[in-house]
């Protein structure tokens, strides 16, 4: 037949059109020999295309799983197919050939490979049903969270991750040699979101923070991706919570809407409404844990065994599993921290949802004369933190935030118990590549 | 009057809104006193409204531009304010007072204030209107990318900044600590995103890089935010030119559909289409270059006044100041980069856009054995590119990709001369602070 000039064309372009010809690029998923017929299902960005062609051809370019290559066809109607239609190939090109010996393929069962080989080859392992989803609902997470900030008067900032000092105390900072200094990487954009709030009101950012944390565990990275929120002229904490209620609810309905088939492959259940989260205190958590669990031994702060009982409980009084848990004692939150009444309790807050907590959160202070007072209280020498408090000369709304780590996130979405699972390219204590 | 538990609105609201009590929350933009009677320009991240009271309550309770109040009143039409509408006073509260020695406020002129100052003072900056526009139209830039992308089958990934070498030999690196080892930061996603690539098939990441650069011009940061794009199954760099084309095209649509009276403050028009921009082969640049402005210094690359000047040719033959230049002499090209015919040439390409150049983009080899050669006719030994080149072997399409600078590509749509403008916390050579 004739060479014609036609373009490559989508995957998701073939159902239901008119028997014609096009031109296919993509992967080979998976090989079928039957006889003297093949069937080589096809794989591009948009979806798969059961192609028909001789055996021999397959013989003829070698043709392996995993290949790069052009399928030139006409697609025809075939209701037993999959998307409705097949191709019957013409012509096929390899454009690049896979290795004979790869780890393991992108139709295999991904629960039978190792995380090791999954992070250390990624491309492959990104075509897997089962790794590719985990990052494209991180992508939609990302997506649903910016939308859901933009329609609510919030702008997106962009900071700065290389800084002079930590936001939170001297401790597991990265130093850098910067020319003939020492800078580190910045364990949070807490202090420059909150100037944003003197800028422009509501301000969100989303990128990396960086903590040298010497322990390698489930839920700790050494780089992580926090979405992190901080806005104005709000009453209390409340205002906070209500805002991350709101903004989770809007998130998890677009990803049910996009991704619900995905969801529903790692959970028994579509992404919960959050508007219900109740919100408890944190001494009656304590004593909730007693009572119910019989659990003696927590007074500052909670663990993970903790988390997960509140979430039960949780679950118990409103059927989700959520739960915001507000005033833990003022000693064990940031310098930033705004008081809760006067027994010692800060306006601080931590989401646990499905039994992790997945945001700390609360209002801050933001008078200058109280930072001082809360420093000089910690025994910090306020004039070290100068620059920072002299923000707060030039018009500081009451403000709060809070910050949510996405790959903690990915994982309670996705089911996933090891953080690591969600980070393309994790790092931690021991692991620097890929 | 009874104090009534009404919540704050924001001021977009008030306008055409039948008269009706209530709160509103901002910053004092001016004050005029006329006799007995005073206006208060109030502003929230909504917009500004004009609040009459009695010069008296001014006067108690010190009021002073750029502190932060609260007032309660009863919102009337008006057809001389500039929203239509005006706010009668009844109780004005002061939620944080500013300082009373400001170096600048928000209702000031910034062409007046210095970029030191402006940075060191970036709240108060950023609520004034100039600076203020410049982020807004950062926040818009970014998110009309992200939404055209989304649009055409991208996925977002997030890869890491910790790395264990450079993408572009060993240069202008940033070493870390990374406990017992040395790390750098990443200088591009480029590997990453060609890795991406082989599993996503089109991939994009919005994300800091890092380039020691000794020099602090008005044209380098050390710190910037790349705008990355990579995509596979093309056929040449053209396919790639095309897409930004689209691309931006689209994202300036964008921008004047939401900011088109910001645009024109800055801009004698709105931002153009970029359909129509050519694309030159690097020689035929060269000699326009030498008939049209009697350049005869260059041979390996552009400077910036060729950069100004291919500009000014292309505005003379299209309209718009912008084209894209490819086939850059291959040695002057990272390793990668693919070949554009036999006579050293890459398919390599910049955009330049109204006198600058915004973008780096290309072809890249896709074949392992093509990496090898490349590398060895560099003399760096493949071997220390090893876990990068294994991922050649699962499957790699033939790609190409870009980069944008968003700082850079700020600055050209808002007509600002210095990077630094466009840096919410610049660093370079000499700056780590704020």
């Amino acid at each position: 037949m004739a060479i014609q000039a036609i373009e490559r064309v989508f995957i998701e372009t073939l159902a239901g059109s008119a028997p014609r010809e096009v031109v296919l690029r993509g992967w080979v998923y998976r090989l079928r020999v039957l006889g003297k017929t093949a069937f080589l299902i096809l794989r591009d960005c948009t979806g798969e295309a059961q192609c028909v062609l001789a055996s021999e051809a397959l013989k003829e370019h070698r043709l392996r799983a995993e290949d790069v290559v052009e399928v030139r066809g006409t697609v025809r109607p075939e209701p037993r197919a999959k998307a409705g239609c097949e191709v019957h190939v013409s012509e096929i090109r390899v454009l690049n050939r896979a290795a004979a010996n790869l780890p393991f393929l992108s139709s295999h069962d991904t629960a039978e490979v190792g995380l090791e080989t999954l992070v250390q080859y990624r491309p492959l392992a990104l075509r897997t049903e089962a790794v590719g989803d985990v990052f494209r609902v991180q992508a939609a997470l990302l997506a649903a969270f910016r939308q859901a900030l933009d329609r609510r008067h919030f702008t997106e900032i962009v900071t700065s991750k290389i800084v002079g000092g930590g936001t939170e105390g001297g401790t597991s900072l990265f130093a850098i040699e910067y020319f003939d200094r020492v800078a580190y990487l910045a364990q949070s954009p807490q202090f420059y979101k909150e100037h944003g709030v003197a800028g422009f009101e509501r301000v969100y950012e989303t990128g990396h923070v960086y903590r040298a944390e010497p322990h390698a565990s489930g839920r700790h990275l050494t780089e992580y991706y926090s979405l992190d929120i901080e806005l104005g002229f709000i009453d209390g904490p409340e205002e906070v919570i209500q805002l991350e209620r709101e903004l989770l609810t809007e998130m998890f309905e677009s990803l049910n809407g996009r991704l619900g088939p995905v969801l529903l492959k790692r959970r028994p259940e579509r992404l919960p409404s959050l508007l219900g989260v109740p919100c408890w205190e944190f001494p009656e958590c304590l004593q909730m844990l007693r009572e119910a669990f019989g659990r003696t031994d927590l007074s500052e702060d909670l663990d993970p065994e903790a988390e997960r009982q509140l979430c039960e409980l949780a679950r118990r009084a409103t059927g989700v599993p959520a739960v915001f848990v507000l005033g833990f004692p003022l000693s064990a939150r940031p310098f930033y921290t705004a008081p809760r009444g006067s027994a010692g309790a800060a306006s601080s807050f931590d989401l646990l949802f499905e039994g992790v907590e997945i945001t700390t959160g609360g209002q801050r202070l933001h008078r200058r004369q109280d930072l001082e007072s809360a420093l000089r209280s910690r025994s910090i020498d306020p004039q070290g933190f100068e620059s920072h408090l002299a923000m707060f000369d030039l018009g500081m709304p009451p403000h709060g935030g809070l910050a949510i780590g996405l790959e903690r996130l990915t994982c309670q979405v996705m089911g996933l118990p090891n953080v690591r699972q969600a980070a393309l390219y994790p790092r931690d204590r021991y692991r620097l590549t890929p």
